[in-house]
């Protein structure tokens, strides 16, 4: 790499080196990309790969982000240590045997290398949790993919829902996501979108029959939407659940956002 | 994956596989999530990885989709079939000696599946073009991290640059992505944004020298613009080049896209 450094300015060779200087000492609560902390409430992201197949769903990550980024919110991004259940060839959507991965190094890719592995997250440290949907959700966060109502969830994710609800502080979920919440929240209300497939638009929505199967309540909501469980303080909205056009997942995610920054009360 | 079928809604059992109804035949102009064409502006997406340190930036990507779904358009998304210059572990910023991944099957990640090799991309089929940023558009799609003033440009990424261009057809990029047009196009315009570091808002600010020393013409713009080279057709706009938050970013790309689009005259 040294030729970068006689060919270019100074400064650009370090910057398109490996950008050491986002690395050496990562912040424990560094926003996505801020150099200042921003007041408003400390959120916590919780990541579980990088890609809808085997991990987290980007585009939905991304959308929380951006609705926190201009929501004043201060993140900061968590995912389990742990190998994936998989790794998705995502041009055959097919399984690719003889590769693994890690979930916190995958999801370091959506957090652009400000990340901390979720067996440090403490509730009494955010004001919020949110959790994006992705097949992670229901591969490396949870056995739901392969064990439906029956699954069990990463234990570490558990505890987390666990402090958040106990402290009465929101949680966010979106498209499979809910399940977790479901499953270890009894009783919750969430939304996983329509309960019929309606010619394809609801291609998963036979998920709300594994929702009720897991003891919480499932109401129907448009992709654009979010539910609010008031009592429980868990917002969901149904994402990628739905086959549409990006820009309404991203503004449902925006009211999913919004809601649990309201309810911070910050 | 047997226990799915017995314990979930058979629709959630075919879901939580690893959907293969979205790969069997993938369309050959898919929107990035939308069962029926729309009307509007026909616009190729040109990614090179998933993460901002090998591949493509995953939020400039996503933002672009955002943008191009509410403005409309239709959306193809392409990748080169070669692979990455190297791997980045994105938690350490340093590279992962033993592992090799490919361009175009960790692309499909933020394509959800839908993509096609660039090989295929005819700027006839298209009305533009658009580049996201993040690394991998100078370390996969050409080899300015390394060379800079002196790099080469992939062969298919320079073809479908001068195809776009010669059919005064307007090309969209942002981040580091606009050296690739000012190695390709002669005197063209384009922005990376301010000259100065100031004080590390603008960590990148030296490769405003190296696009003049491709010989370009560089245009000072802040991060929620987009610098248009009517002449050219070229539109570009700073995004994570700047250290700011995520939804300045956001919308200096959505800028970008509404004038790529404008400039269709679709």
């Amino acid at each position: 790499m040294a030729a970068v450094r006689v060919l270019v300015a100074p400064r650009l060779a370090s910057a398109l080196l490996p950008l050491s200087r986002y690395h050496r000492a990562p912040s424990q609560r560094a926003a996505l990309h801020s150099s200042a902390p921003r007041p408003g409430a400390r959120v916590a992201l919780v990541l579980s790969g990088c890609g809808v197949y085997d991990g987290t769903e980007i585009h939905e990550a991304s959308a929380i982000l951006v609705h926190l980024s201009r929501g004043g919110a201060e993140v900061q991004i968590f995912a389990p240590d742990v190998p994936q259940m998989h790794v998705i060839d995502h041009t055959k959507g097919e399984p690719s045997e003889r590769e693994s991965r890690n979930v916190l190094a995958e999801s370091a890719r959506i957090a652009r290398g400000k990340i901390t592995s979720l067996a440090q997250l403490n509730a009494a440290n955010h004001d919020a949790a949110i959790f994006p949907g992705g097949f992670g959700a229901a591969k490396n966060l949870s056995t739901f993919a392969v064990d439906g109502k029956d699954c069990k969830v990463n234990k570490e994710v558990e505890r987390v829902l666990k402090e958040f609800h106990g402290a009465k502080k929101p949680i966010g979920l979106c498209c499979i996501a809910p399940v977790l919440a479901a499953k270890v929240i009894k009783g919750v209300e969430v939304t996983v979108g329509h309960e019929q497939e309606e010619g394809g638009k609801w291609p998963y929505a036979g998920t709300a029959e594994a929702i009720k199967a897991l003891g919480a309540k499932h109401c129907v909501k448009g992709v654009t939407e979010a539910h609010v469980d008031q009592k429980n303080k868990v917002v969901t909205t149904p994402a990628f659940m739905c086959e549409t056009a990006l820009h309404h997942i991203h503004d449902g995610i925006g009211a999913m956002v919004k809601n649990v920054l309201e309810l911070t009360g910050k």
